[in-house]
C-alpha cells in the first residue's frame, strides 16, 4: 500500500468557521472542498449529494449546527437550524441522531458544541477502525469482497465501515481484493468506492449492478459487505437500493452477507424495517447522466433510494460495541446494554 | 392503443440492394436507419450494437450474406462473407443458425438467397406472433411484467419475444403494465425497450437495476418475462447480463421467470448453458458514458455480456412450437420433434 494521506470528506475550519465538505458529486474527475457557512446550505449539501453515506452526514450535521452556533445564532435560530439539517434527508437515523446530539447541548454555547461536533467526528473514525479490527477476521485470506454503493472513508468520518474491514484486513496483510457494485443511478461505487480503494493501493474491480448474480455463480466471490442507512431493532438492515438483491443472491449461493455500521446506525425505536421511512427521489437522476437523457422524454422512472434486507438475511452486523449474529434482535439487545 | 406502423429494425431495399438496419445506438434520442452494402459493414453493425437482439442481428446476418450475393460475390467470397457475419458475435446462436441456413443455398443464386433471407425475417416475425398468442394467457389480468433488456420488436424481425407476449395480451385486453430494468452498461431497457412501448402506448416504467428485488419484496411485480440470446438442450438459460439475479429473486418470492424465444435460439447441440461461450466485451462499455467516464481512469471492469439462469429457475420458455414448462430438457425433446 501507498502510504497517504487519510481521507477525511468532513472537516471544519476552526478559524474562519466554515464547514468543509469534499463534494462528492464531483468525484473522481475533481476533488474540490465547498465551504459552508449556514445550516441551509449544509442541508442542500446533504439533500444534493455533495455529502452522503450514513455516518458523515450525520458529522456534517453536526458541524452545520455547530457553524450557526459559532456565527452567533440565537437560541430559537439554533433549534430551526437543527430541524432543517434533520429533515434534509429521511432514511439514514445517524442524520437525527447527530442533531438530536448537538440539541442536549443547545444551552452550553458555540465552543461546547463545537466541541460536540467534533466529538461525534472522531468518534466515528474511531468506530470505523474498532469495526475494523473486529470484521477484519470474518474475510478468509485473499477474500474477494464485493460492496455495493459506498460505505468507505468517503461515507463516513473517516476509515470507512464496509470498507474499513477491507483496510484492517490489507493492513493485516490479508491480500483482499473488491468487486465494487457500480450502484446506479448515482455510481457511487464506480465514482467513489473505486476512487478511495484505488488511491489506497487496494485492488478492485467494477461490475454494473446486474453482474454479481454472475460471479457469485461463478464462484468468484467469497462475502458481501455493506454498510447501511439505518438498522431496525429486529436486524433488519436499510442500505443503498440493490442491496436486498445482494442478499437474496448470497444466500443463494451460500456466501455470508455482512453489515458494518456504527452504534449510531442502529435504531431501536424502529421495530422492523418496514417501519423504516425509505426515500423516493426524483426519476430524472435515473434517466439522466450528466444532463443527457437516457430514457424516451415523459417515460416514468422509479427511484426509491433505499431497500431493507430482513434480518434472515444478514450473516453478522459488525459494530463498534462488538458483532451482532445469530439471533440478530437478541444480539443488538445486549449490545444496547454494553 | 394508438395505431402505429409496426416497428421493423431490419429490412432490405430490393431496389437498391442495401440492408437497412434502424441504428439502434441512437435511440431514442435520434431515429437514423443504416444502409449497407458489405458483409463488413453488417459484421460492424452487429459487433458494435447497431443491431442487436439474437432474432434481429439472424436476420441481419441473413441479409448480409444476401446482399454480397446481390452484389455479384463470388462463390469463394460468399463463404468468406458468411463466416466474417457469423463470427461477428459469439454468444447468440439465432447468428450461426441464420448464417447456416442462408450458407445450405449459397449455390442457389442471388435470386434464391435474398428470398431465403426474407423468408428468415418473415418467419421470425410470425414466430413472435405466434408465441405472443401462446404466452399471452401467461400472463394474469392486469399484470405487472418485469423485463430485462430489450426482447422487443427492436430485437426481432418485429413484434418482439418477451414484449410479444405483452402485446398479444394487451392486443386481447389485457392491461398489461411493463417494468423495464434499465439493463447496463448499455441502457437497453431505457433507451429501446421504454422508447419501443412507448410508441406503443403501453404503460413502461424504468428501473435500474438494482431495484427489481425491492419492487417484489413489495409484491408489486407480477411475474418476469424476458428473451434469450441460447437455450442449451437442457433448457439453461443464456440472455443478458442480470437475468440471472431476476431469476434468483423471482424464485425468492414465489413469482414465475419466463423466457419466450424463437425456436432459432434453441440449440440442442449444446448440452448446457455452461457450454455456452459468453462474450466478454470492453472495460470502456462499462466505464464511459457518451464518453465522459464514470470511474477514475485505470481501474478495471468487468462486462460479460450474458449470464446463464439454470433450468432449474426457468417456470417455463415460450416458443413458436409450443410451450415448454415442468422437465424442460424432455419438453424441448419434444418440441424438436414436432
Amino acid at each position: 500500500m501507498t502510504p497517504r494521506e487519510p481521507l477525511r470528506p468532513v472537516g471544519y475550519d476552526d478559524a474562519a468557521d466554515r464547514v468543509r465538505l469534499l463534494d462528492q458529486r464531483k468525484l473522481p474527475a475533481v476533488e474540490t472542498w465547498l465551504e459552508l457557512e449556514t445550516a441551509e446550505q449544509v442541508a442542500d449539501a446533504i439533500r444534493t449529494l455533495a455529502v452522503r453515506g450514513a455516518p458523515a452526514i450525520g458529522v456534517a450535521a453536526a458541524y452545520g449546527v455547530a457553524v450557526e452556533a459559532r456565527r452567533g445564532a440565537s437560541p430559537e435560530r439554533l433549534r430551526e437550524a437543527s430541524r432543517l439539517i434533520a429533515s434534509a434527508r429521511p432514511t439514514a437515523v445517524n442524520l437525527a441522531w447527530a442533531v438530536a446530539r448537538m440539541s442536549r447541548r443547545l444551552e452550553a454555547g458555540p465552543a461546547a458544541l463545537l466541541a460536540e461536533a467534533h466529538a461525534i467526528r472522531d468518534e466515528d473514525e474511531a468506530s470505523c477502525r474498532r469495526m475494523g479490527a473486529l470484521g477484519a477476521p470474518l474475510l478468509p485470506r485473499g477474500a474477494r469482497v464485493l460492496t455495493h454503493c459506498n460505505a468507505g472513508a468517503l461515507a463516513t468520518a473517516g476509515y470507512g465501515t464496509a470498507l474499513g474491514l477491507v483496510r484492517a484486513a490489507v493492513e493485516a496483510g490479508n491480500p483482499v481484493t473488491v468487486f465494487a457494485d457500480e450502484t446506479r443511478p448515482f455510481f457511487q461505487g464506480a465514482r467513489l468506492t473505486a476512487w478511495e480503494l484505488q488511491r489506497d493501493g487496494i485492488p478492485v474491480t467494477v461490475l454494473t449492478d446486474g453482474m454479481a448474480g454472475w460471479l457469485m455463480q461463478r464462484g468468484e466471490i467469497s462475502c458481501v459487505v455493506v454498510g447501511s442507512d439505518r438498522i431496525a431493532a429486529n436486524g433488519d438492515v436499510c442500505n443503498k437500493i440493490g442491496t436486498y438483491a445482494l442478499a437474496v443472491l448470497a444466500r443463494h449461493h451460500g456466501l455470508p452477507f455482512y453489515v458494518a455500521a456504527p452504534w449510531s446506525t442502529v435504531d431501536l425505536a424502529t421495530a422492523r424495517g418496514a417501519d423504516i421511512p425509505i426515500e423516493e427521489r426524483g426519476a430524472d437522476e435515473v434517466v439522466r447522466i450528466n444532463g443527457a437523457l437516457i430514457a424516451p422524454e415523459g417515460v416514468p422512472a422509479r427511484y426509491p433510494a433505499f431497500d431493507v434486507t430482513p434480518a434472515a438475511l444478514v450473516t453478522a452486523i459488525v459494530t463498534e460495541r462488538g458483532v451482532a449474529d445469530g439471533d440478530l434482535a437478541a444480539a443488538l439487545r445486549r449490545l444496547a446494554g454494553a
